[in-house]
Protein backbone atom coordinates (compact mmCIF):
# COMPACT_ATOMS: atom_id res chain seq x y z
CA UNK A 1 0.00 0.00 0.00
CA UNK A 2 1.36 3.26 -0.97
CA UNK A 3 2.27 6.05 1.74
CA UNK A 4 -0.15 8.73 1.43
CA UNK A 5 0.36 12.22 2.79
CA UNK A 6 -2.50 15.06 3.49
CA UNK A 7 -1.16 18.14 2.06
CA UNK A 8 -3.23 21.19 2.05
CA UNK A 9 -6.68 20.00 0.37
CA UNK A 10 -5.48 16.46 -1.16
CA UNK A 11 -3.97 13.26 -0.47
CA UNK A 12 -0.09 13.05 -2.42
CA UNK A 13 2.15 10.19 -2.32
CA UNK A 14 4.61 10.40 0.62
CA UNK A 15 7.96 10.79 -2.16
CA UNK A 16 5.66 13.87 -3.88
CA UNK A 17 4.90 15.29 -0.86
CA UNK A 18 7.30 18.25 -1.09
CA UNK A 19 6.98 22.40 -0.30
CA UNK A 20 8.32 25.57 -1.87
CA UNK A 21 11.26 26.37 -1.22
CA UNK A 22 9.84 30.11 0.26
CA UNK A 23 7.48 28.38 2.61
CA UNK A 24 8.59 30.14 5.87
CA UNK A 25 8.47 27.12 7.36
CA UNK A 26 11.83 26.13 5.87
CA UNK A 27 13.12 29.79 5.54
CA UNK A 28 12.45 30.64 9.37
CA UNK A 29 10.73 27.83 10.85
CA UNK A 30 7.94 29.69 11.26
CA UNK A 31 5.65 27.45 11.49
CA UNK A 32 4.01 25.03 14.42
CA UNK A 33 3.22 21.12 14.61
CA UNK A 34 1.80 18.55 17.39
CA UNK A 35 2.48 14.79 17.49
CA UNK A 36 -0.50 12.66 17.69
CA UNK A 37 -0.01 8.96 19.29
CA UNK A 38 -2.58 6.51 18.40
CA UNK A 39 -3.36 2.57 19.60
CA UNK A 40 -5.57 0.36 17.46
CA UNK A 41 -8.03 2.95 16.05
CA UNK A 42 -7.95 5.46 19.50
CA UNK A 43 -5.86 8.49 19.04
CA UNK A 44 -4.10 9.23 22.41
CA UNK A 45 -5.22 12.62 24.40
CA UNK A 46 -6.29 13.88 20.93
CA UNK A 47 -8.18 16.79 22.41
CA UNK A 48 -5.54 18.09 24.15
CA UNK A 49 -3.28 17.84 21.33
CA UNK A 50 -6.18 19.99 19.51
CA UNK A 51 -5.84 22.58 22.29
CA UNK A 52 -2.17 22.81 21.98
CA UNK A 53 -2.37 23.53 18.21
CA UNK A 54 -4.61 26.24 18.82
CA UNK A 55 -2.80 27.90 21.08
CA UNK A 56 0.61 27.47 19.27
CA UNK A 57 -1.24 29.11 15.72
CA UNK A 58 -2.64 31.98 18.45
CA UNK A 59 0.48 32.53 19.68
CA UNK A 60 2.18 32.68 16.64
CA UNK A 61 -0.73 35.26 14.98
CA UNK A 62 -0.94 32.14 12.11
CA UNK A 63 -4.50 32.69 11.40
CA UNK A 64 -6.06 29.43 10.06
CA UNK A 65 -8.98 27.54 11.76
CA UNK A 66 -8.17 24.05 12.06
CA UNK A 67 -11.62 22.55 12.58
CA UNK A 68 -12.78 23.31 8.95
CA UNK A 69 -10.02 20.15 8.06
CA UNK A 70 -12.44 17.84 9.23
CA UNK A 71 -9.44 16.47 11.01
CA UNK A 72 -10.97 13.21 12.12
CA UNK A 73 -11.89 11.64 8.78
CA UNK A 74 -8.17 12.48 7.52
CA UNK A 75 -6.74 10.75 10.84
CA UNK A 76 -8.83 7.86 9.95
CA UNK A 77 -7.90 7.66 6.57
CA UNK A 78 -4.69 7.98 6.92
CA UNK A 79 -4.51 5.49 9.92
CA UNK A 80 -6.56 2.73 7.59
CA UNK A 81 -3.59 2.91 4.67
CA UNK A 82 -0.93 2.42 7.27
CA UNK A 83 0.50 -1.05 7.72
CA UNK A 84 0.80 -0.48 11.53
CA UNK A 85 -1.83 -0.05 14.16
CA UNK A 86 0.51 1.98 16.35
CA UNK A 87 2.35 5.26 15.24
CA UNK A 88 2.26 8.98 15.13
CA UNK A 89 0.17 11.04 13.59
CA UNK A 90 2.36 14.34 12.30
CA UNK A 91 0.65 17.97 12.19
CA UNK A 92 2.50 20.41 10.68
CA UNK A 93 1.26 23.92 9.57
CA UNK A 94 3.50 27.05 8.88
CA UNK A 95 2.29 30.20 7.89
CA UNK A 96 2.67 29.84 4.11
CA UNK A 97 4.93 30.96 1.43
CA UNK A 98 5.86 34.52 0.33
CA UNK A 99 8.91 36.59 -1.45
CA UNK A 100 11.52 36.31 1.94
CA UNK A 101 11.04 38.71 4.42
CA UNK A 102 11.34 38.58 7.89
CA UNK A 103 8.04 40.27 8.10
CA UNK A 104 4.92 38.30 7.25
CA UNK A 105 1.97 39.32 5.13
CA UNK A 106 -1.39 38.94 7.06
CA UNK A 107 -3.16 37.42 3.73
CA UNK A 108 -1.15 34.01 3.68
CA UNK A 109 -2.78 30.98 2.89
CA UNK A 110 -0.77 28.14 5.79
CA UNK A 111 0.34 25.02 4.37
CA UNK A 112 -0.96 22.23 6.43
CA UNK A 113 1.26 18.93 6.35
CA UNK A 114 -0.41 15.66 8.09
CA UNK A 115 0.79 11.86 7.53
CA UNK A 116 1.67 9.03 9.86
CA UNK A 117 5.47 8.73 11.14
CA UNK A 118 6.02 4.74 12.22
CA UNK A 119 7.26 4.62 15.70
CA UNK A 120 7.35 2.14 18.29
CA UNK A 121 5.34 3.17 21.24
CA UNK A 122 6.96 2.65 24.55
CA UNK A 123 4.86 0.60 26.09
CA UNK A 124 5.22 -1.27 30.45
CA UNK A 125 5.21 -4.88 29.02
CA UNK A 126 7.63 -7.29 29.22
CA UNK A 127 10.16 -5.59 26.90
CA UNK A 128 10.29 -2.09 29.17
CA UNK A 129 13.49 -0.72 30.37
CA UNK A 130 15.05 2.13 31.93
CA UNK A 131 16.57 4.30 30.03
CA UNK A 132 19.70 6.49 30.60
CA UNK A 133 20.35 10.32 30.21
CA UNK A 134 22.94 12.92 30.05
CA UNK A 135 22.42 16.59 31.25
CA UNK A 136 23.08 19.51 29.07
CA UNK A 137 22.70 23.58 28.40
CA UNK A 138 19.70 24.38 27.60
CA UNK A 139 19.93 26.48 24.45
CA UNK A 140 16.52 27.12 23.13
CA UNK A 141 14.71 30.33 22.47
CA UNK A 142 12.50 31.61 25.26
CA UNK A 143 9.24 30.82 23.79
CA UNK A 144 9.17 26.64 24.72
CA UNK A 145 5.46 26.95 25.39
CA UNK A 146 4.75 27.24 21.67
CA UNK A 147 5.38 23.92 20.08
CA UNK A 148 7.05 25.56 17.06
CA UNK A 149 9.77 23.73 14.61
CA UNK A 150 12.63 26.05 16.33
CA UNK A 151 14.73 23.00 17.46
CA UNK A 152 17.75 23.26 17.20
CA UNK A 153 18.76 23.41 20.84
CA UNK A 154 16.57 19.86 20.76
CA UNK A 155 18.72 18.60 18.21
CA UNK A 156 21.94 19.74 19.11
CA UNK A 157 21.29 18.30 22.54
CA UNK A 158 19.41 15.03 21.87
CA UNK A 159 22.47 14.42 19.17
CA UNK A 160 24.92 14.93 21.87
CA UNK A 161 23.21 12.28 23.79
CA UNK A 162 23.33 9.96 21.06
CA UNK A 163 27.23 10.57 20.87
CA UNK A 164 27.62 9.70 24.67
CA UNK A 165 25.45 6.49 23.72
CA UNK A 166 22.36 7.76 26.00
CA UNK A 167 18.37 8.13 25.02
CA UNK A 168 17.87 11.22 26.06
CA UNK A 169 19.56 14.62 27.10
CA UNK A 170 18.11 16.25 30.22
CA UNK A 171 18.33 20.42 29.73
CA UNK A 172 19.46 22.87 32.14
CA UNK A 173 19.47 26.61 32.52
CA UNK A 174 21.03 28.31 35.69
CA UNK A 175 21.51 25.19 36.66
CA UNK A 176 17.95 24.18 37.05
CA UNK A 177 16.15 21.57 34.80
CA UNK A 178 13.50 22.83 32.71
CA UNK A 179 13.04 19.49 30.20
CA UNK A 180 14.24 16.98 27.83
CA UNK A 181 14.96 17.43 24.38
CA UNK A 182 11.29 15.85 23.31
CA UNK A 183 10.14 15.25 26.82
CA UNK A 184 9.11 16.50 30.32
CA UNK A 185 11.06 15.58 33.63
CA UNK A 186 9.65 14.29 36.40
CA UNK A 187 12.15 13.29 39.87
CA UNK A 188 10.71 11.51 42.99
CA UNK A 189 12.21 11.60 46.37
CA UNK A 190 10.34 10.28 49.47
CA UNK A 191 7.08 9.33 47.94
CA UNK A 192 6.69 13.05 46.23
CA UNK A 193 6.54 13.94 42.59
CA UNK A 194 7.93 16.95 41.16
CA UNK A 195 8.28 18.83 37.96
CA UNK A 196 8.85 21.83 36.22
CA UNK A 197 5.97 24.69 36.63
CA UNK A 198 4.03 25.07 32.75
CA UNK A 199 5.29 28.81 32.07
CA UNK A 200 6.99 30.06 28.87
CA UNK A 201 10.52 27.91 29.68
CA UNK A 202 8.83 24.52 28.92
CA UNK A 203 6.62 22.91 26.37
CA UNK A 204 3.48 22.32 28.50
CA UNK A 205 3.32 18.38 27.27
CA UNK A 206 0.23 16.67 26.76
CA UNK A 207 1.16 13.30 28.38
CA UNK A 208 2.03 15.78 31.72
CA UNK A 209 -1.37 17.10 31.57
CA UNK A 210 -3.13 13.67 31.98
CA UNK A 211 -0.31 11.97 33.98
CA UNK A 212 -1.07 14.71 36.43
CA UNK A 213 -4.64 13.71 36.67
CA UNK A 214 -3.56 10.43 37.20
CA UNK A 215 -1.29 11.57 39.90
CA UNK A 216 -4.48 13.62 41.20
CA UNK A 217 -6.50 10.32 40.80
CA UNK A 218 -4.29 8.00 42.69
CA UNK A 219 -3.55 10.03 45.87
CA UNK A 220 0.32 10.57 44.94
CA UNK A 221 1.41 14.19 45.78
CA UNK A 222 3.13 16.33 42.80
CA UNK A 223 4.70 20.01 43.07
CA UNK A 224 5.07 21.82 40.28
CA UNK A 225 8.37 23.91 40.94
CA UNK A 226 11.88 23.94 39.44
CA UNK A 227 14.56 21.47 40.62
CA UNK A 228 18.82 21.64 40.25
CA UNK A 229 21.02 19.32 38.58
CA UNK A 230 21.37 18.08 42.34
CA UNK A 231 18.26 17.22 43.41
CA UNK A 232 17.73 15.15 39.68
CA UNK A 233 21.30 13.28 40.83
CA UNK A 234 19.96 12.57 43.94
CA UNK A 235 16.30 11.60 43.54
CA UNK A 236 14.81 8.15 44.32
CA UNK A 237 13.30 7.85 40.89
CA UNK A 238 13.25 10.02 37.83
CA UNK A 239 11.12 9.55 34.39
CA UNK A 240 10.32 11.48 31.34
CA UNK A 241 6.87 11.99 29.67
CA UNK A 242 6.17 12.44 26.07
CA UNK A 243 3.82 11.66 23.17
CA UNK A 244 4.45 8.19 21.90
CA UNK A 245 6.97 7.57 24.80
CA UNK A 246 4.51 8.13 26.94
CA UNK A 247 6.10 7.60 31.16
CA UNK A 248 9.73 6.43 30.38
CA UNK A 249 12.04 5.76 33.47
CA UNK A 250 15.18 7.15 33.39
CA UNK A 251 18.02 5.03 35.87
CA UNK A 252 21.25 6.55 34.62
CA UNK A 253 21.99 9.98 34.24
CA UNK A 254 25.40 11.39 33.29
CA UNK A 255 27.58 8.88 35.17
CA UNK A 256 25.37 8.84 37.91
CA UNK A 257 22.63 5.74 38.34
CA UNK A 258 19.02 6.57 39.75
CA UNK A 259 17.59 3.80 42.10
CA UNK A 260 20.69 1.54 41.45
CA UNK A 261 19.94 1.35 37.90
CA UNK A 262 16.84 -0.25 38.25
CA UNK A 263 13.13 1.02 37.37
CA UNK A 264 10.94 2.27 40.36
CA UNK A 265 8.00 1.04 41.72
CA UNK A 266 6.24 4.99 41.43
CA UNK A 267 7.52 5.09 37.77
CA UNK A 268 6.15 1.60 36.73
CA UNK A 269 2.83 2.65 38.68
CA UNK A 270 2.41 5.40 36.68
CA UNK A 271 3.11 4.11 33.28
CA UNK A 272 0.54 1.12 33.81
CA UNK A 273 -1.70 3.71 34.73
CA UNK A 274 -0.96 5.58 31.79
CA UNK A 275 -1.15 2.95 29.20
CA UNK A 276 -4.23 1.58 30.76
CA UNK A 277 -6.04 4.73 29.40
CA UNK A 278 -5.69 3.22 25.79
CA UNK A 279 -4.71 -0.35 25.96
CA UNK A 280 -7.27 -2.63 27.68
CA UNK A 281 -5.74 -5.71 29.18
CA UNK B 1 12.83 35.55 -18.70
CA UNK B 2 12.03 32.78 -16.33
CA UNK B 3 13.30 33.10 -12.92
CA UNK B 4 15.46 30.12 -11.93
CA UNK B 5 16.79 28.69 -8.84
CA UNK B 6 19.70 26.29 -8.01
CA UNK B 7 18.30 23.03 -6.40
CA UNK B 8 21.32 20.62 -5.71
CA UNK B 9 22.60 19.65 -8.99
CA UNK B 10 19.89 21.35 -10.90
CA UNK B 11 18.46 24.57 -12.27
CA UNK B 12 14.77 24.37 -11.49
CA UNK B 13 11.55 27.10 -12.83
CA UNK B 14 11.55 29.08 -9.15
CA UNK B 15 7.53 27.68 -9.47
CA UNK B 16 8.55 24.31 -9.32
CA UNK B 17 11.46 24.94 -6.47
CA UNK B 18 10.24 22.56 -3.89
CA UNK B 19 11.65 20.11 -1.35
CA UNK B 20 10.20 17.02 0.69
CA UNK B 21 8.36 17.60 3.69
CA UNK B 22 11.19 15.44 5.68
CA UNK B 23 13.97 17.90 5.10
CA UNK B 24 15.09 18.63 8.50
CA UNK B 25 15.35 22.68 7.82
CA UNK B 26 11.56 22.47 7.61
CA UNK B 27 10.70 20.36 10.44
CA UNK B 28 13.58 21.17 12.81
CA UNK B 29 15.21 24.42 11.45
CA UNK B 30 18.16 22.19 10.85
CA UNK B 31 19.59 24.51 8.16
CA UNK B 32 22.01 27.51 7.37
CA UNK B 33 21.63 30.27 5.18
CA UNK B 34 23.66 33.34 3.43
CA UNK B 35 22.57 36.56 1.91
CA UNK B 36 25.03 38.04 -0.56
CA UNK B 37 24.12 41.21 -2.39
CA UNK B 38 25.41 42.24 -5.21
CA UNK B 39 25.60 45.40 -7.73
CA UNK B 40 26.23 45.45 -11.37
CA UNK B 41 28.41 42.07 -11.35
CA UNK B 42 30.01 42.71 -8.06
CA UNK B 43 29.36 40.40 -5.27
CA UNK B 44 29.73 42.43 -1.89
CA UNK B 45 31.90 40.80 1.00
CA UNK B 46 31.75 37.64 -0.78
CA UNK B 47 34.85 36.55 0.97
CA UNK B 48 33.30 36.76 4.23
CA UNK B 49 29.89 35.28 3.60
CA UNK B 50 31.61 32.09 2.21
CA UNK B 51 33.73 32.17 5.36
CA UNK B 52 30.69 32.64 7.60
CA UNK B 53 28.88 29.97 5.46
CA UNK B 54 31.55 27.14 6.54
CA UNK B 55 31.60 28.43 10.26
CA UNK B 56 28.12 27.85 10.41
CA UNK B 57 27.97 24.82 8.64
CA UNK B 58 30.92 23.17 10.87
CA UNK B 59 29.38 24.07 14.02
CA UNK B 60 26.50 22.21 13.15
CA UNK B 61 27.88 19.32 11.97
CA UNK B 62 26.94 19.62 8.54
CA UNK B 63 28.75 17.56 6.52
CA UNK B 64 29.14 19.64 2.92
CA UNK B 65 32.28 21.12 0.99
CA UNK B 66 30.62 24.44 -0.66
CA UNK B 67 33.75 24.24 -2.69
CA UNK B 68 32.60 21.38 -4.43
CA UNK B 69 29.78 23.45 -5.86
CA UNK B 70 31.40 25.89 -8.66
CA UNK B 71 29.50 28.35 -6.44
CA UNK B 72 30.99 31.48 -9.09
CA UNK B 73 28.97 29.85 -12.13
CA UNK B 74 25.81 29.18 -10.52
CA UNK B 75 25.60 33.29 -9.03
CA UNK B 76 26.89 34.52 -12.41
CA UNK B 77 24.19 32.21 -14.04
CA UNK B 78 21.75 33.43 -11.71
CA UNK B 79 22.69 37.38 -12.07
CA UNK B 80 22.71 36.99 -15.82
CA UNK B 81 19.32 35.61 -15.78
CA UNK B 82 17.64 38.27 -13.09
CA UNK B 83 16.26 41.44 -14.60
CA UNK B 84 17.74 43.56 -12.59
CA UNK B 85 21.34 44.47 -11.74
CA UNK B 86 20.93 44.42 -7.86
CA UNK B 87 19.62 41.96 -5.56
CA UNK B 88 20.79 39.76 -2.69
CA UNK B 89 21.72 35.88 -3.39
CA UNK B 90 19.78 33.89 -1.00
CA UNK B 91 22.02 30.56 -0.22
CA UNK B 92 20.60 27.71 2.06
CA UNK B 93 21.52 24.67 2.96
CA UNK B 94 19.74 22.18 4.72
CA UNK B 95 21.24 19.26 6.55
CA UNK B 96 19.08 16.91 4.23
CA UNK B 97 16.02 14.52 3.99
CA UNK B 98 15.51 12.02 6.98
CA UNK B 99 12.63 9.81 8.26
CA UNK B 100 11.68 12.29 11.09
CA UNK B 101 13.95 11.83 14.52
CA UNK B 102 15.62 14.89 16.34
CA UNK B 103 18.55 12.60 16.09
CA UNK B 104 20.17 12.99 12.82
CA UNK B 105 22.20 10.47 11.02
CA UNK B 106 25.24 11.15 9.92
CA UNK B 107 25.60 10.02 5.96
CA UNK B 108 22.42 12.71 4.73
CA UNK B 109 22.58 14.45 1.77
CA UNK B 110 22.62 17.92 2.32
CA UNK B 111 19.76 20.02 0.36
CA UNK B 112 21.17 23.20 -1.47
CA UNK B 113 19.13 26.17 -2.65
CA UNK B 114 20.51 29.15 -4.36
CA UNK B 115 18.17 31.78 -5.74
CA UNK B 116 18.17 35.64 -6.38
CA UNK B 117 15.63 37.89 -3.90
CA UNK B 118 14.74 41.23 -5.61
CA UNK B 119 15.46 43.87 -3.01
CA UNK B 120 16.61 47.24 -2.78
CA UNK B 121 19.63 47.92 -1.97
CA UNK B 122 19.62 50.79 0.90
CA UNK B 123 22.76 53.25 -0.73
CA UNK B 124 23.50 56.86 0.38
CA UNK B 125 21.92 58.83 -2.70
CA UNK B 126 19.41 61.88 -2.73
CA UNK B 127 16.79 58.99 -1.13
CA UNK B 128 19.03 58.17 1.45
CA UNK B 129 16.42 58.41 4.76
CA UNK B 130 17.06 57.96 8.31
CA UNK B 131 14.49 54.97 9.49
CA UNK B 132 12.67 54.39 12.76
CA UNK B 133 13.14 51.29 15.31
CA UNK B 134 11.64 50.12 18.52
CA UNK B 135 12.85 48.02 21.55
CA UNK B 136 11.84 44.37 22.08
CA UNK B 137 12.89 41.58 23.88
CA UNK B 138 15.27 39.46 22.38
CA UNK B 139 13.58 35.73 22.53
CA UNK B 140 16.24 34.07 20.05
CA UNK B 141 18.00 31.14 21.40
CA UNK B 142 21.87 30.93 22.34
CA UNK B 143 23.73 30.49 19.78
CA UNK B 144 23.15 33.38 17.24
CA UNK B 145 26.54 33.30 16.21
CA UNK B 146 25.69 30.35 13.67
CA UNK B 147 23.50 31.92 11.07
CA UNK B 148 20.65 29.23 10.81
CA UNK B 149 16.66 29.44 9.96
CA UNK B 150 16.01 29.19 13.50
CA UNK B 151 14.22 32.95 13.23
CA UNK B 152 11.39 32.84 14.53
CA UNK B 153 12.57 35.31 17.68
CA UNK B 154 13.30 37.71 15.11
CA UNK B 155 10.03 37.33 13.29
CA UNK B 156 8.29 37.97 16.02
CA UNK B 157 10.09 40.98 16.48
CA UNK B 158 10.44 42.42 13.37
CA UNK B 159 6.32 42.02 13.39
CA UNK B 160 6.05 43.81 16.38
CA UNK B 161 8.31 46.68 14.77
CA UNK B 162 5.71 46.80 11.63
CA UNK B 163 3.18 46.64 13.38
CA UNK B 164 4.55 50.13 15.77
CA UNK B 165 4.73 51.59 12.13
CA UNK B 166 9.17 51.38 12.68
CA UNK B 167 11.85 49.56 10.28
CA UNK B 168 13.39 47.40 12.51
CA UNK B 169 13.11 46.45 16.34
CA UNK B 170 16.43 46.54 18.09
CA UNK B 171 16.54 43.15 20.65
CA UNK B 172 17.63 44.02 24.64
CA UNK B 173 18.21 40.84 26.68
CA UNK B 174 19.22 42.10 30.72
CA UNK B 175 18.86 45.71 29.81
CA UNK B 176 21.44 45.52 27.30
CA UNK B 177 21.54 45.69 23.54
CA UNK B 178 22.22 42.31 21.46
CA UNK B 179 21.38 43.08 18.21
CA UNK B 180 18.26 43.90 15.43
CA UNK B 181 16.10 41.25 14.13
CA UNK B 182 18.47 41.36 10.84
CA UNK B 183 21.38 43.78 11.62
CA UNK B 184 24.15 44.81 13.96
CA UNK B 185 23.65 48.10 15.86
CA UNK B 186 25.73 50.58 16.32
CA UNK B 187 25.86 54.02 18.63
CA UNK B 188 27.77 57.12 18.65
CA UNK B 189 28.72 59.33 21.43
CA UNK B 190 31.37 61.51 21.92
CA UNK B 191 32.93 60.68 18.08
CA UNK B 192 33.55 56.89 19.90
CA UNK B 193 31.82 54.31 18.35
CA UNK B 194 30.44 51.52 20.14
CA UNK B 195 28.59 47.98 19.11
CA UNK B 196 28.43 44.76 20.64
CA UNK B 197 31.26 42.18 21.05
CA UNK B 198 31.04 39.51 18.26
CA UNK B 199 30.41 36.75 20.57
CA UNK B 200 27.15 33.55 20.61
CA UNK B 201 25.05 36.77 22.24
CA UNK B 202 25.04 38.07 18.41
CA UNK B 203 25.55 37.20 14.65
CA UNK B 204 29.37 38.30 13.46
CA UNK B 205 27.50 40.80 10.84
CA UNK B 206 30.05 40.95 7.59
CA UNK B 207 29.32 44.44 7.06
CA UNK B 208 30.27 44.79 10.62
CA UNK B 209 33.38 43.22 9.62
CA UNK B 210 34.01 45.11 6.53
CA UNK B 211 32.81 48.58 8.68
CA UNK B 212 35.63 47.65 11.05
CA UNK B 213 38.16 47.98 8.44
CA UNK B 214 36.97 51.02 7.53
CA UNK B 215 36.33 52.83 10.88
CA UNK B 216 40.12 51.71 11.39
CA UNK B 217 41.57 53.27 7.99
CA UNK B 218 39.68 56.46 8.86
CA UNK B 219 41.25 57.15 12.48
CA UNK B 220 37.52 56.64 14.20
CA UNK B 221 37.08 55.28 17.56
CA UNK B 222 35.74 52.00 17.92
CA UNK B 223 34.80 50.22 21.33
CA UNK B 224 33.73 46.22 21.38
CA UNK B 225 31.69 46.41 24.66
CA UNK B 226 27.62 45.62 25.50
CA UNK B 227 25.18 48.79 26.07
CA UNK B 228 22.49 49.63 28.04
CA UNK B 229 18.38 50.53 26.20
CA UNK B 230 19.63 54.21 28.45
CA UNK B 231 23.10 54.86 26.56
CA UNK B 232 21.03 54.15 22.88
CA UNK B 233 18.31 56.55 23.85
CA UNK B 234 21.39 58.80 24.40
CA UNK B 235 23.46 58.19 22.07
CA UNK B 236 24.23 61.18 19.44
CA UNK B 237 23.75 58.94 16.69
CA UNK B 238 22.65 54.91 16.18
CA UNK B 239 22.72 53.29 12.65
CA UNK B 240 22.15 49.71 11.75
CA UNK B 241 24.29 47.60 8.85
CA UNK B 242 23.49 44.37 7.43
CA UNK B 243 24.08 42.80 4.18
CA UNK B 244 21.21 44.48 1.69
CA UNK B 245 20.98 47.87 4.08
CA UNK B 246 24.61 48.81 4.05
CA UNK B 247 24.86 51.36 6.76
CA UNK B 248 21.07 52.81 7.72
CA UNK B 249 20.81 55.20 9.95
CA UNK B 250 18.29 55.31 12.95
CA UNK B 251 16.96 58.66 13.84
CA UNK B 252 13.84 57.43 16.05
CA UNK B 253 13.59 54.69 18.86
CA UNK B 254 10.19 53.79 20.25
CA UNK B 255 9.02 57.33 21.08
CA UNK B 256 12.65 59.10 21.49
CA UNK B 257 14.11 60.75 18.86
CA UNK B 258 18.11 60.25 18.18
CA UNK B 259 20.46 63.53 16.72
CA UNK B 260 17.09 65.48 16.54
CA UNK B 261 15.66 63.01 14.05
CA UNK B 262 18.42 63.39 11.40
CA UNK B 263 21.05 61.50 9.88
CA UNK B 264 24.02 62.40 11.70
CA UNK B 265 27.32 62.99 10.40
CA UNK B 266 29.66 60.14 11.29
CA UNK B 267 26.89 57.86 9.72
CA UNK B 268 26.52 59.33 6.75
CA UNK B 269 30.10 59.61 6.28
CA UNK B 270 30.34 55.75 7.21
CA UNK B 271 27.24 54.97 4.60
CA UNK B 272 29.63 56.55 1.71
CA UNK B 273 32.54 55.25 2.63
CA UNK B 274 31.01 51.82 2.69
CA UNK B 275 29.17 52.18 -0.64
CA UNK B 276 32.28 53.76 -1.82
CA UNK B 277 33.65 49.95 -2.18
CA UNK B 278 31.07 48.67 -4.87
CA UNK B 279 29.99 51.57 -6.51
CA UNK B 280 31.98 54.09 -8.77
CA UNK B 281 31.29 57.68 -8.76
Amino acid sequence: MQRLVFLNSKYVNFKDAKIHIEDRGLQFSDSIYEVIPFYGKKLIDLKFHLKRLKYSLKELNIIFNFNTLNYNKIFKKLINSNNKHYGLIYIQITRGVQSRDHAYKKNLKPNTIIYIINRKLNLPNKNFEGKSAITFKDLRWKRRDIKTVSLLGNVIAKNQAIKRKAYEAILVENNKITEATASNVWIIKKNKLITHPANSDILKGVTRETLKKLINQNNLRLFEKTFTVKELYNADEVFITSSGNFVTPIIKIDNKKINKGKIGNISLQLAKLYSSLFIDE
